[in-house]
């Protein structure tokens, strides 16, 4: 079946990319200088704050970016561009700066994640990859990092691959909830490309295919001596409790432990305090309990409120999916050209003019403010943007999913409470100004128009 | 970056398939016959029926269905599997029996969709990417033809890559959206490897890079002599309908013609009979206006509603995201082991034993009802589920997307007029009954519990 890979992701273009493309080069303005910025509109209803995440991919993407010769094949096929420009689209690779904001921070709307300039032809044509990357993981990292404000330090795992919109975006997808703070994901395949620890244990299936529920505890720790959890609501949840209490004493006696049990249907609250009660009175208080089944940051939180006696828990379809915002408003538009600062006026969807930068204060270890500014002045606070591509070429070398989180972390920490709200919107909202520069720039383009 | 390939998509299994599988084999029940079966326990809110989509992406899936050196080494890699197990696993293909129903077919809640017979841990270790993939593209396909409803004879594009969820969505999504009904699509890559028309034209980006409006529809409009759609919204709607109207008045003495002009923001319906009435003024009713921008089903149905002079739509976030059905709750359950027919029994979770079948009653060119039966029953009407692949081989070859949006045309003519409203829930519901026979056996396995 057809995949994106690092040779046909060119080819992950909107034609109209392709359409534009064409005419810029007929109008001899494609090498042009050009600068375009990636932003989110605005923050989601249920969001209070975002986390970047894509970024490292899409730098992974600028750095290969080529129309492959099937690409090329496919174009021609078309018979509506001519053949100069596919022959000049053929040769061509990436030789833009870029800035961005690093993977794991914290950002708000209208805030510029990445800025790419260079030739406008090649500027241009990127768009639509950068939008689908780091749009869909920020969506997801922002998700995670509110299931992370509600599990505080216990552990959570990354189970959505199933329900996540296509192959691509569990992959990314566990890498995004990973950096938003989750310890793990049960997604093979995102263990091995990024290192993030794999969890899992076994699913109702394996109890049906067994005679009783306590055959298939069995067999299974027989398995995993160490670190079996097991599934104990195939059938009734305090019964599957009691087996897997009698199991683990039997057990016992072979040197093999119970690591935990897990629950994954009907009222977490009561059946987890029914399940350590049965748990602990056959004296197992070492085996833990997993829960999972539906949860997101509230139905954790209501958890985490009633004292449910849960020791990690396992999200999928909530966080993968981001149900509750399962889009962000992420555009990317061109801010300056040959003419200078360039904005859109459209109705509802007006932009900030030329080249920006953001700087965020800190006081006392929190985030007080940001400033969205002109690109090169000078005013207090961190730059959120750093140059991380010169001419097409990469500037470092990537960082770990891990390095990620950690930045994410450390974010989380420093964000005013009131921000760290999941119930409702903080208020106020997180300060994010315009500087003067920025705000008489924007006079002066839209006077200019006039 | 890491993608998910046909070689690496074995991998894109939770690891707890892995873990089961090696219990099997340890347990020596590896090769016990099983039945699997993948459904969609109930219709999402805002769906009064489903469209069956990424069958064929499971088919080509299973074929290729193996793991590569790269897995088994990452997996010897975790330190809990047992060699002897992961060499097996090694050498293996896929072997089962599997019967589908085909994509673009209109289906319900519980009504599997695709059945795996065969050696139990196959058919257990492919769950995740039958869930991931089937769910997902029959989330949008199920969208799509909710838009097709609305949009009856007017066609639209499929403008969706940009807020997939990740990149297999945009392309896979573009597809579904093309199943369920779209005329074409903005995605490049998806025009080439499925044969979707691609449509597309200029961006904000573009005029924005011209000294003027008039200098851009100008520009491009030279570049595509025929097909030139100039997107007016960029300043002022009106303003550029006028401007479009005079390029093309100007242009025609260089047999040049515009094709049309497009509404991206804004109230679209004032402003589309507005334009209207400018071209028309103006002599030009041979321009097409083309409107986008949030559209959904629902603002589709107004602006018709509205007698709005549009003559194609571009649908992008609220369709390839489903926004408002993020995600099918489709599961992939055992049903039929060596000990005869299982069924799950959690609270709110209990499925139906055995392997099934679905039979579809048709009178009057309408669908009037299906039962879901026992597998080997033979009741009236016609089976949806076909045999697909024999001992892992595929029965029939691939058909063509546009073999599958013919087919949900078809089913779209023949549904009860009822299930076509895209304002609220059906009422009646389609009638989905359970046969008698298939209701016996329920309650026989349920009785074994006991």
């Amino acid at each position: 079946m057809p995949w994106v890979t690092d040779s046909s992701a060119a080819m992950l273009v909107d034609l109209y990319e392709v359409t534009m493309a064409a005419a810029y080069r007929a109008e001899g303005i494609d090498e042009e200088p050009a600068a375009f910025e990636l932003w989110v509109r605005s923050l989601p209803a249920h969001r209070n704050f975002l986390v970047a995440s894509g970024i490292d991919d899409a730098i992974d993407f600028l750095d290969s970016w080529q129309f492959d010769a099937d690409a090329i094949g496919y174009l021609e096929s078309l018979d509506r561009f001519d053949p100069q420009f596919l022959k000049s689209l053929a040769g061509m690779g990436f030789d833009c700066d870029v800035s961005a904001v690093q993977d794991g921070t914290i950002v708000f709307g209208s805030e510029p994640l990445i800025r790419v300039s260079g030739p406008l032809l090649q500027a241009q044509m990127v768009e639509t990859f950068l939008l689908n990357a780091v749009g869909f993981q920020t969506m997801v990292a922002s998700k995670a990092a509110r299931v992370r404000l509600a599990t505080g330090d216990t552990p959570f795992a990354d189970f959505g691959a199933r329900r996540a919109h296509a192959a691509d975006a569990a992959l990314k997808g566990a890498k995004a909830a990973f950096v938003g703070g989750a310890s793990s994901t049960s997604l093979v395949l995102a263990g091995r490309e990024y290192g993030i620890p794999v969890s899992g244990t076994m699913a109702h299936s394996y109890v049906l295919a067994h005679d009783s529920e306590r055959d298939a505890f069995l067999a299974f720790a027989r398995q995993f001596p160490l670190d079996a959890v097991l599934l104990i609501d195939t059938y009734d949840t305090a019964d599957g409790a009691r087996i897997a209490a009698e199991v683990a004493t039997t057990l016992a006696t072979e040197g093999i432990s119970i690591r935990g049990v897990r629950l994954d249907s009907g009222d977490l609250a009561s059946l987890a305090h029914e399940v350590r009660g049965i748990l602990d009175d056959a004296g197992h208080d070492e085996i833990s309990i997993f829960a999972s089944g539906g949860l997101d940051e509230h139905s954790i939180a209501a958890l985490k409120s009633a004292g449910a006696p849960i020791d990690a828990y396992g999200v999928g379809t909530s966080m993968t999916a981001s149900i509750d915002a399962p889009h962000v408003d992420v555009v990317y538009k061109l801010v300056h050209d040959r003419h200078g600062a360039r904005m859109k006026t459209s109705t509802g969807k007006e932009t900030l003019p030329g080249a920006k930068q953001v700087f965020r204060n800190e006081a006392g270890g929190h985030f007080t403010g940001d400033v969205i500014a002109v690109m090169d002045e000078s005013l207090p606070g961190t730059p959120l943007l750093g140059q991380v591509m010169a001419g097409g070429e990469r500037v470092d070398p990537p960082e770990s999913v891990r390095t990620a989180q950690r930045r994410l972390l450390d974010g989380l920490a420093a964000l005013p409470e009131e921000l760290k709200r999941i119930d409702g919107p903080a208020d106020p909202p997180y300060p994010v100004e315009i500087s003067a520069a920025l705000s008489a720039l924007r006079s002066t383009v839209i006077g200019s128009r006039r």
